[in-house]
């Protein structure tokens, strides 16, 4: 099969039917945005080996990569648009790989309503590198940032944190032992992950100004990406241990091993979004958090401060030692 | 030094300040097109050993990743607004590359006007793998297509064909004994293409109605991009191989090797714009071409056949044979 067949076979049905495609036949997608709307454009690469196994099967490594901009998009509270897919495929993505890895994608493109719109195909003899660019809008003068909360705001995560990076120990053997109940919801979460759009749409653009005064998703772990907010807003935040919001599972984990909380709160590929808010929208966030049958956890708050510093309290209130924030690869 | 440092250093300064990069601090750009314009989307990776040779040094190689996908830009018509860049370097890729690819990048970035908005940086243990997403803008409902030709319509071309597969053939060694006065110009149009963006524009908006019927950029070769063209709109191509537009290099070498003709009409590369006309427009063409200093060719015509035939004839109007239509790899 040469370049141009595989394109009509497997992905030109992605683009389904949508009119900035146009068919994958020309040398561009081209699209008009509705008026009102900005435009939100964000990407993200994986390698095969390093953000991925291929042992975790083409489907899943399809709905990781889409899922993953799905998620920045949410951060900003976008609606997504569409998406442009690039693939550099090695020896080991044979023809399989690719009809598994563009039913993956169709799969997520019909549950959030974002097709393909373009892209390249490239052979490369080394692993895989995948890149989606994922488009999309937002009502303009509402988007999220990472640099408008303001000392005193409530810090707040959306479901729960902690469990991809348990399932990520479960998968590098870092975490044995567990029973098939607590460790596929795990796997689970570090496999296919929810990118947070009705919350990042409500934040943004459901109310009669923006909920959230910063927003931002958790792919590096909570105290990374919160401290990207605290270093673009210019001030220190404030996060309780023990209001950290955890799933059953990491629940379970954490009373037999209280010495893992502190890691859940450095571990990253979470996709949850965490957000501050002046206290004064605090109904308004609860009722949202209702709407979306969704966790909104206040988890903190903002404080006057050196700009990036991210401090978690116990309960008694003393800070707590976090070792090893940040995000680990395969390799 | 680490990802956030790098970004600093060397990515940041490339956004040139504007605003819809949101200084890379974000998880996303964040744009609001100019009203009446539509949005155009393109994308191009490529692979160091396969698009690239290490060897063509960072600069040339950041040159020629801007430069392919600013001709697909100009080939729909369109305005370039700014490009995202995934990177995913390997171990060869040490800081001095990435220092000399940044300043290559700066290079392009001032002389056409597009800087950068966004992107991800990553490692792969295997071979760099580069991709840029260019975004533009162009008129609403001027946008060129490959689809618009008329049986009867003009066939055009800008500049000159053949020079970057003359060019590869040099750098490849199935070239040899040449002077570096012919030499040196083929190899700056391989490494060097000059995106036809003032021509785009011209064709797409400079006139009271869109000038060319359907264009493409050159990047296959004249006779597979133009193939695309008459599979799109449905017709044939005829196109006179005596009428093709020579360097002073390539026209050297084809009166010393006639064989060579042919080759160069397959050869790709050039990221010249092919484009069709009525008839009725030769005028406003010829002025077009005046304007720019740009020669525009009339090289064929579109007729009435089989969609994506195109038929290549001599000075006598008998059919010439083409071996090997198409892209050349590396490996």
């Amino acid at each position: 099969m040469n370049e141009f067949d595989r394109i009509a076979t497997y992905l030109a049905p992605l683009t389904r039917g949508t009119d900035a495609a146009l068919g994958l036949t020309d040398d561009a997608a081209l699209w008009q945005p509705p008026p009102g709307r900005a435009v939100v454009l964000t990407t993200d690469t994986m390698v095969s080996g390093c953000h991925y196994l291929d042992a975790d099967g083409a489907e899943a490594v399809a709905a990781k990569l889409l899922r993953v901009n799905l998620s920045d998009l949410a951060a900003m509270g976008a609606t997504p648009f569409g998406f442009l897919l690039n693939t550099a495929l090695g020896p080991h993505e044979d023809e399989a790989w690719l009809a598994a890895f563009a039913e993956g994608l169709g799969a997520d493109i019909d549950r959030y309503g974002m097709p393909l719109l373009g892209g390249d195909s490239v052979a490369t003899p080394g692993p895989a590198v995948l890149t989606v660019t994922a488009i999309g809008t937002v009502q303009a003068g509402r988007a999220l940032r990472r640099n408008g909360a303001a000392a005193g705001d409530d810090i707040y995560v959306s479901g729960t944190v902690g469990d991809a990076g348990l399932g990520l120990a479960v998968k590098l053997g870092g975490l044995t032992g567990l029973p098939e109940r607590l460790s596929a919801p795990l796997l689970q979460r570090l496999h296919r992950p929810e990118p947070r759009l009705a919350l990042g749409r409500g934040l943004a653009e459901g109310a009669d100004a923006v909920l959230a005064s910063a927003c931002i998703d958790l792919s590096d772990g909570l105290l990374q990406d919160l401290g990207h907010v605290a270093r673009q807003s210019g001030l220190s935040i404030r996060l309780s241990a023990p209001a950290l919001p955890l799933s059953e599972p990491a629940a379970e984990i954490v009373a037999d091993m209280p010495e893992r909380l502190p890691e859940l709160m450095a571990a990253g590929d979470d996709y949850e979004l965490a957000f501050t808010a002046p206290s004064g929208r605090r109904q308004e966030i609860a009722s949202l958090s209702r709407a979306l049958d969704l966790p909104l956890t206040r988890i903190g708050e903002a404080v006057a401060g050196p700009a990036g510093e991210v401090v978690v309290l116990d309960a008694t209130g003393a800070a707590v030692e976090i070792v090893g924030a940040g995000y680990q690869h395969f390799s």
